[in-house]
């Protein structure tokens, strides 16, 4: 049996065809323009899997097609409600335009819970059935999977782990609450506060860097730590308290296996990981000799879209 | 069908025969002394219910023994593992004990999860299949119902929803960290709060009031408040907003259909569910139009821990 998996973004889809073994078989990539109606840009998505099915020449049932989008939607009915990338595909029922157009089911989601989903099935997750995938990017994403499904609330619209107030009062959030786990512990959110840190400092390692890296991402406050800059550690010591603060209160709500970190910032192994274990095991709530939690690495980084968008369908 | 439902507490053990209707069949109620051992008062316990079950004369079928206790527990061996209000019983294995000596199957559960599936399958939330209880008491005590069923995570140690920071940094709460809903949202910490207040203001209303109760509970500041205080008021507007502000964090992440409200606190109805479910239409997040989360009292009161624990066995 044999899925496919589709990766929407902003600038591109890509996508690909993927047995029940997690293998990838055949890849596929458009670009997208974001200003175009979605019939059409989805039409020439389905041209090509029309080409690369033929081209695969496979024997194998192709059983359908799992898709993750970013933004709003409308599981059920397959419709995108809001995605703002692709401000001109609101309201657009995809699923009802590609199984029209294919003849194959389609299965839309959340590109979090997708991603995460991807991990549980065929990534660092495949071991373990009661998981936690946080993706730390612009937001802050993310997954659950509970008895190895999908869990994401009544009507698909729960699971939205970056909208959880660590912080009262705290640091404005794009959702219109204030101190909102994305917040504090998404890239977007070191980049802000490594940003105030130069304008604070503006004569200091991180202005160095700043001139290296040709500007700010989520790489600036480790490169500046590890070089041994106060003020660099000073913002990787507070990013690890406020992801581990928000861990913490998933490992108490949910009491997961293992927690999935992935994005950029997750590669920080000795500067971020271990000191998120090491920060857990000190304040994580529960039963004395209560199960530990494994922080984990995705491993499957930009594909983690497309498998578990094929994972939508070969699990469900 | 008959359940045995069994509510164990720090001074008394209630329970009683529960038909697959929830309806109530015998009660049994016996004191407990804390300081003895567990042998001597869980034989009395196993000697109490042949005798009401005698005395009941049915012809059912008895399927088991559910039994809510709180603390920490190895739900799956059958082990109390530290129980605060019962010292001399940690590590108790009260399922073996009890189904050696009257030879039905004993389940054991935590007390909060116990009293939200009581509540699901019986009370106020029998007609919804996602939901959440929340117990505001001297701490606060969680249940998750997910598609019908008690999530408690893995190992059963999850759903510990007392303990999520929503303040960093904040108030310090029993488990060891700063800032939990417990440290909030519970009955404690407005008793806390309005001591706090009186003596910031030693001459004022919530003084009468002290005397009229004869002393400080939950009820103190709402009463306050009914009574144009200022003080009062402002008690209760930061109590609406701490427990609204946990309360929007699990509509966001587990999106239920309802939330129960359980506890002496939960029954101000004006000045608090509705300010609660004010709060919550403005500041939730998901989809527009995204399903609105009922927030409903508890109907069951002191039964839901003796339905709720019979329910553990009605509903294996």
């Amino acid at each position: 049996m044999i899925a496919i998996g589709v990766d929407i973004g902003g600038t591109s889809i890509k996508g690909a065809f993927i047995n029940e073994q997690g293998t990838i078989l055949n890849r596929f990539s458009m670009k997208v323009d974001k200003d175009a109606a979605p019939e059409g840009e989805v039409a020439k998505l389905c041209d090509l899997i029309v080409h690369d099915r033929d081209e695969l020449k496979t024997n194998e049932e192709i059983k359908g097609i799992g898709i993750g989008i970013p933004g709003i939607l409308d599981m059920d009915e397959g419709i995108i409600v809001s995605s703002p990338n692709l401000p001109t595909w609101d309201g657009f029922n995809i699923k009802a335009f590609m199984e029209k157009k294919l003849k194959y089911k389609v299965l839309i989601n959340n590109d979090a819970n997708v991603a995460a989903l991807g991990e549980a099935k065929f990534g660092s997750g495949k071991n373990y059935k009661d998981l936690i995938m946080i993706t730390l990017g612009t937001g802050v994403g993310g997954g659950v999977i509970i008895n190895g499904k999908l869990f994401d609330g009544n009507k698909h619209q729960g699971a939205e782990l970056g909208h959880m107030v660590i912080r009262m009062d705290g640091k404005p959030c794009g959702c219109g609450r204030r101190g909102c786990f994305e917040a504090y512990a998404s890239a977007s959110a070191l980049i802000r506060d490594t940003k105030a840190m130069m304008k604070k400092h503006p004569i200091s390692m991180l202005t160095e860097i700043e001139k290296e890296l040709v500007g700010i991402d989520g790489r600036n406050a480790f490169l500046a730590a590890k070089r041994g800059d106060k003020y660099g550690q000073k913002l990787v010591d507070n990013y690890v308290k406020y992801l581990s603060e928000g861990l913490i209160n998933y490992c108490n709500i949910f009491r997961p296996e293992a927690i999935i970190l992935s994005g950029g910032i997750a590669n920080e192994k000795e500067y971020l990981i271990d000191k998120v274990v090491e920060y857990l095991e000190k304040h994580t709530y529960g039963m004395k000799g209560s199960p530990k939690v494994k922080i984990l690495n995705g491993q499957l980084g930009y594909d983690s879209g497309k498998i578990g968008a094929a994972s939508l369908v070969l699990f469900e």
